[in-house]
């Protein structure tokens, strides 16, 4: 029996919140072999008083040694197989920047580049063409029109962009058109041999090309393109479905916004701070039964290097901390989540493989004798070291939520 | 997506060492509940010194209950998922000997015995026929030829001995020709029905016995023998493709030499000793990123269920850690793993399913608070319990060469 049928079989409907609440990249390492990480360093008052009535332990988001990027990182939180579930790069690039796609949708991420007289490729980045000038381009390029498919067309950042076709029948098979060096021209969309499906997106792919050719042949620097990771929308079981759980998405960034909603959260709110999370978390109480909130900068401040800063964020994490505990508190049976989607260590100045502290609160908790919450505590907490796709179970298991397996 | 699939796709190149020293059983058991292991009550002022500028944990060989043979535990030491990588008998045989297998090579293990004057099995095992008796039997059986296929007969340790048959299209799926039980004659080796390759290699098996039997004819007790366990190489990706590690492996016993070379590392130097293996590191330390190196005698005394004798053997193993840690010291990034392949407790006197004191020291290792090497130590330590086909991963990450998975 497959993990997902088992939890759907068992879900159970209830009356009480789960929040996991996700602060990006907490986990990290002593900058000297036996010092502190920057959550063990960080004053967290609020978070070791929950560590005090929760159980603690450490999440391998994929497997050992294994460093995920933020799209494997919280599908694992969001109880995916992070190696089964894959998001291919252009409906992660479209999740980037909050894109909504449908399922009949293939994204593609597309780079501006230059190309000389002969047509072959002389930059690859057009030149790292700066955002602004480069949005002022995407917008020409939104009047190609092609019968029969809707086209999006949308600036990311420098030479980046997202073009998405919306059509019945359009597969994702199709090859890069980057040929990853200069000196050549742009390559044709190649559909993989025998499908269809793929054969019409790669035809639609060369007709945008040839019109975006056309619009952009005076452009000094992006006057022409590449497409990569065409993708169709990820085909997973969405919350409702999987746990029974109404799920919200509290989070600033559209990256995680568009990984949410890929597990059919709703995206509430448009805080723009923690404190402006909160307060979304706040007043949709009522109104969901899970709630995701996503916490950013103490993975930003670890891919800066800088720990001191790290311990900041930490800490302007742990200031909110009484609000969650309050609405945990309102009825019994709520559960909390503290964790990260991977570790993030300033000292690497990267994500890393480190397994991520994760805290529990819940009546249903078997309290450890941890009394702050942090790397060093998480090694003797009562959950142990286990794998993060399996978390989901575990809140749900601890909101009363999961029914018995087998009489 | 598959963990071997993943590692090859994450791997990166790297100017750095990694060693992987391999205490044979290392693992024991108190005398009496509550008392010390072996290795907790060795002296080991060295290794403690790295336990506490690194990481430390348990891994389980196999599975949690099960005890590894040789080849098993080092599969899974070496990142290969010991239940889907099975070395046949007779390949194990022969890397036991330090035969170098080649593709189209099928490997037998075979043992002498007698028949009667009906022909029937007197004695499965000819008296159980001291070694250089055995070998010198062997000798005559070098004369055997078989045209068109290249014919290896080595002795291994009394009335075992292995045979290699070398030519193309050989399969291995034959039947053994030990009835398992004396007063009938040797079978007749039975290919797999319907399997043309494996009919090839019993007809050869057929036409070796024949010869053989011939030859042997006046032998007073090895006038036969039966044939079993026939095997190919096994398939297994190598260290350079799966890991991007150019390997050497330092032993001094043939049957590990046999299992690195199944994974492609290369055999260096001819050590007799623990400080012989050592120096072979030093001096082959630019040419290569990884060395296995394996030291026997901590499972040779637990085999012999001499707890004391197990101790000192793990005190030699200390004796050379400055030499080890000097090493590792050369550059940044370099990585260190101290670990067994099973654990041989002398109070059992043979291997055994608990799991297995693992040490990881690393500039990225997330030192925890142990300050000792040994079981009890392991329990608390920051890598909890994990499998060994994961330790490889780990020993890549906590060396810098895996990248990261997704964005």
């Amino acid at each position: 029996m497959d993990y997902h049928d088992l939890i759907q079989s068992l879900k159970e409907p209830g009356e009480n919140k789960i929040i996991l609440l996700v602060s990006d990249g907490i986990g990290g390492l002593p900058l000297q072999p036996g010092g502190m990480t920057e959550l063990e360093a960080a004053k967290t008052p609020n978070l070791d008083a929950l560590a005090k009535i929760g159980v603690q332990g450490l999440s391998t988001p994929i497997l050992p040694g294994i460093t995920p990027g933020s799209g494997p990182g919280h599908l694992g939180l969001f109880g995916y197989d992070p190696l089964k579930f894959i998001i291919g790069r252009g409906a992660l690039e479209a999740a980037g920047i909050g894109f909504a796609m449908q399922e009949n949708d293939v994204a593609i991420r597309c780079n501006f580049c230059t190309t000389d007289a002969s047509g072959n490729i002389s930059d690859r980045r057009a030149g790292r063409i700066p955002s602004d000038e480069s949005a002022a381009v995407v917008q020409k390029l939104k009047s190609i029109k092609i019968p029969g498919t809707e086209i999006f067309v949308e600036p990311v950042k420098e030479h980046r962009f997202v073009v998405v076709f919306r059509g019945d029948g359009l597969g994702d098979a199709v090859a890069d058109t980057d040929p990853q060096r200069t000196g050549v021209p742009v390559l044709e969309p190649i559909p993989h041999e025998g499908c269809a499906a793929s054969k019409k997106t790669a035809d639609i792919a060369k007709e945008f090309h040839r019109q975006a050719v056309a619009i952009l042949k005076n452009e000094p620097k992006a006057n022409n393109h590449t497409m990569r990771g065409f993708a169709k929308k990820p085909h997973m079981p969405g919350y409702e479905a999987l746990y029974g759980l109404k799920a919200a998405c509290i989070a600033v960034y559209p990256m995680y916004k568009g990984l949410a909603s890929f597990a059919g959260m709703e995206l509430v709110g448009s805080p723009a701070t923690l404190e402006e999370e909160i307060d979304v978390l706040e007043k949709e109480w009522a109104n969901y039964d899970f709630f995701f909130v996503h916490w950013k900068y103490t993975d930003s401040r670890g891919e800066d290097g800088d720990f001191e800063a790290k311990v900041k964020m930490v800490e302007e994490l742990d200031k909110v901390m009484p609000r969650v505990k309050k609405l945990i508190d309102r009825t019994k049976g709520n559960t909390l989540v503290v964790t990260g989607d991977h570790s993030t260590p300033a000292k690497m100045a990267s994500h890393s493989f480190h397994p991520v502290p994760t805290l529990i609160v819940s009546d249903l908790a078997r309290t450890d004798e941890q009394e702050h919450y942090g790397e060093k505590f998480a090694v003797h907490g009562g959950l142990g070291q286990f794998q993060a796709q399996y978390l989901m179970s575990l809140a749900l298991a601890h909101a009363g939520r999961l029914g018995k397996f087998g009489a």
